[in-house]
């Protein structure tokens, strides 16, 4: 039997979505699979929609299992859940065609960057916030992100560890917004490049900051040269929102629609 | 020179705003106040807008303090900080008139609950957030909580250590939304009792899982008796999101609108 499972996380705890080496420290996969193991009695292996970096974090990740232990969704969800550290919970579980990949059967991913913008650094909610410093002008953000949308050769925001062959992505939608002190980046593409969110983010910083024009962007996506790009924004401000897949998987709606 | 600081923490590193004697384990009061000791060169007192519990957060608390130290209040917002710890930072500062009190001067109070209300516990952002199972109705919520506005007597909502001559106060708005998973209620009252906002909310919630009718909290209200209403809601959930001032103390706008 093929399960899906929705999966929240907070990556301050972990040193990535993937475990690097033997002696790569805490990962999210080594984690839930630990717990998915318990609840089977058997070894669980997963396939995430997205990796995530280290202290990025997860709202609804989505994985795909195989397991022939006849475990119920709810057992599953809660079972797992009992098992796992608090910075990590199963939203649901939902039994899946065999045929279901959560990385190659999703048609897009959702990313969210939130940045405080004022003079003090955060304390508060600081797990899930970056911090700038410099007044930001949200409206110019917004502008200058806009040159990225459609299908693009994204080089000029991939880090140099990018193990994808090719650096084309369809970015459909991204937007920028103030709420108060908060700046929120989101954004949608059919696949992401490594670093790639935090890589635009850190560029469209220096246009909010005014020390780049809008057209900046525009210019930085057509050179394809990541060393003229902004530095790479800090991971904590980072949420992966979750992968979107066709309504025939028949997944909770907040991966469907 | 007399100061008054916005001051935001997260709660949940502390065992309350106030030491609780000598062997009371960390206080935001004493850590606020040696940090301001550090910048100042000379022990410094603070007298604070309103004293939050064990795991309750500050989004705004204000605070004054009298110095000879001379310093300009960029150097207080930004020395302090800096010696505060991650959970602790300095808003703003601004010089105020001698007559200046943060508590007696404030004229209302406002805090925010927020509750995840899904089967499994929150993980992303469990520092913020209480956890309920039930499905929660906020709409019968709402209701029921329109019966609490106006100038009561609050004793049905208040804890027994609480050291308040009466239990009189003014509710002055209280609402409950939904948005998504999370159920959030607003409350502003010209002061409270202690455990009044967790001790509203713990009622309001068997309003909202359907155990009680919309019209309980009206009866618990004219009752005046704490040992018939609901439980007091735990902490991580409130936020105390400021105190409001007359416009004459020209404090910034987040505490006066």
């Amino acid at each position: 039997m093929r399960y899906a499972l929705g999966v929240e996380y907070d990556g301050s705890e972990f040193l990535g979505w993937q475990q690097l080496g033997e002696h790569g420290g805490p990962s999210v996969q080594a984690t839930l699979q630990e717990a998915l193991s318990s609840v089977a009695d058997a070894p669980v292996s997963v396939v995430c929609a997205g990796r995530t970096d280290a202290g990025v974090h997860g709202e609804c990740q989505v994985v795909h299992f195989d397991s022939e232990a006849g475990r119920d969704p709810r057992a599953w969800m809660l079972g797992t859940t009992t098992r796992l550290p608090r910075s990590v919970a199963v939203r649901w579980c939902v039994p899946v065609a065999d045929d279901f990949h959560a990385r190659f059967s999703a048609r897009a991913r959702r990313y969210r960057y939130r940045m405080l913008n004022r003079t003090v650094r955060p304390a508060l909610y600081r797990q899930t916030l970056s911090w700038e410093r410099r007044p930001l002008d949200a409206g110019a953000m917004h502008a200058a992100a806009q040159a990225l949308l459609g299908e693009n050769d994204f080089g000029a925001f991939r880090s140099v560890q990018c193990q994808a062959l090719h650096a084309r992505r369809e970015l459909q939608a991204i937007s920028v917004r103030r709420e108060g002190e908060v700046i929120e980046v989101a954004v949608q593409a059919n696949a992401f490049l490594h670093h790639m969110v935090r890589n635009i983010v850190g560029s469209l910083v220096l246009v909010g900051a005014g020390e780049q024009p809008v057209e900046w962007i525009a210019e930085l996506l057509a050179g394809r040269d990541r060393t003229v790009a902004g530095p790479t924004a800090p991971p904590q401000g980072l949420v992966f929102v979750g992968p979107l897949y066709d309504r025939q998987w028949q997944l909770p709606t907040e991966v469907t629609q």
